[in-house]
């Protein structure tokens, strides 16, 4: 099944090039406010789901190319992230280290974008910000402490995500925080869907460029291994969105660009690139020098 | 007003020795999942204020001391930290930056935990959690942009803040986000309540001992910067809390403590600490070299 957001906050079945609006079939009201209905769609998922399929055909449905695809899950528990997780990568970057000796760290919700938003850069002289292509894990189920061989059991979906991020040597956090800086979309692909994710073929274009291209299999801490860490160390829940990491071919962008990421079996998701006119803060006021732009990753 | 959140997710108005259980005032389900109801009453404070005050009399009331007190907000938006905002702290870890050049990072919702809660430790062998002894700002009002002269019409309250840390090398965020890794208490006190947040007296004792003890006037980056450069970056929401950094004196606490952490006109809290038996995991799997100990914070 593919689950979607759309318009103001209405959940979505996505049938080819159609969107059935299944908002009043999973309970959830679309006006609430914190928008946490994705979670609880998702934690219900199993009892929900006979019901979606059965009322499927009562439900209104619209041309998925007239809504506005929102980001799938707006407000979860946390947005973990795994840094340099692709060898090839972590040498474009003179990186010293990998995630596998680094651990995780986390994008806020509030950076959360969906397919039909645009990616607004922030106004900072001197500074670039860059794509970088992932896949998205989504949690299923309440977990601390999984083992690897169950790592099945926790996982909801999968979705394509675009960790963008000013380059520099500040917190790594801070130069991924800025709203709009973690699309991820188009929709949620449920986990029966997709048949190989430890082996999913990724792209990224920007504008018709092909920038990145690497396959699943190569993730330095493989999908168990990031679930393992993560829930060594915290509790996950249902909607938890894990960025898996990039592989290499990060590169800037501008305003104007249009970014385009494919992973098989999960999705493609289109972003326009603007550029914002706010942004600036003391922290990122000092240009970027270009010869120390590989060093930032040293640990 | 002192506003706190106990035993199965009720929300309590503090009243000296004793709580009044408030939770159907605010319209909240104190049963519903994800537990959202004090973002959302902190977004409607300004109605529920009177309603609250008019209706304290009709509500349950119970001793303080025979309730559990939880995490007042325990699925915010975010939760943004700043790194090395005390200059003492700041050499103690031989750190070469400070919070106005790094700019901030994150802790996960899922590490919040509260003043009846303990901070369990991880088993992992080499390596030691630290104390960290914060003022928390918890937002009141959707936010981006904010200047600096505005910082305080979008503050709601302030809280004691635990930030625990295994010490180590690796990402900091990931080194923070264990379980129980975020005490915040005992309530939120509402910013009409504190006079001087730019001069508040915060102390931290670990079992008997005084271990911290700084004012609000040393920060190197000060509330209202601490706003005005989160909020240049992202959206806050009511709800966001923000670890305002450590001073000077942060050490190692062991099974068997307990941490105390005073701050005039917001609060006083007490956790104990217990030896858990989980949290292992390949990143922490080294232990952390003693000679080293200082270097981590280098950027």
């Amino acid at each position: 099944m593919k689950l979607a957001r759309f318009d103001d906050g209405k959940i979505g079945y996505v049938d080819a090039e159609e969107i059935v609006d299944i908002t009043v079939l999973c309970g959830v009201d679309a006006a609430a406010w914190p928008p946490v209905g994705m979670p609880k769609v998702i934690a219900d998922f199993a009892a929900l789901k006979p019901k979606i399929e059965a009322g499927l055909a009562s439900c209104t449905r619209h041309r998925l190319s007239d809504v506005v695809l929102r980001t799938p899950i707006p407000w979860p528990n946390k947005v973990i992230a795994y840094p340099v997780n692709y060898h090839a990568h972590g040498r474009e970057m003179q990186a010293g280290y990998r995630a596998t000796q680094q651990g995780f760290f986390l994008k806020p919700n509030s950076s959360l974008s969906g397919a039909g938003e645009p990616v607004e850069l922030p106004d900072l002289p001197g500074r670039e910000t860059h794509h970088e292509s992932e896949l998205a894990i989504i949690i299923g189920r309440e977990a601390r402490g999984v083992a690897r061989a169950d790592w099945k059991d926790y996982v909801f979906g999968y979705a394509c995500l675009l960790d963008m991020v000013v380059r520099g040597r500040e917190e790594r956090v801070c130069r991924k925080a800025y709203d709009s800086f973690c699309p991820v979309g188009p929709w949620i692909t449920t986990a029966d869907e997709v048949a190989t994710p430890e082996e999913l073929q990724m792209k990224l274009w920007v504008n018709d460029e092909l920038r990145q291209s690497a396959n699943t299999r190569d993730l330095v801490l493989d999908i168990p291994g990031m679930i393992e860490t993560a829930s060594a160390v915290m509790k996950l829940y249902p909607g938890d969105i894990i960025a898996t990491g990039t592989p290499e071919g990060v590169g800037k962008v501008e305003g104007g660009d249009r970014i385009r990421i494919r992973i098989e079996q999960v999705g493609e998701m289109t972003v326009d690139v603007i550029q914002g006119h706010r942004g600036q803060t003391e922290v990122f006021s000092k240009p970027y020098e270009p010869d120390i732009i590989k060093q930032e990753l040293k640990p």
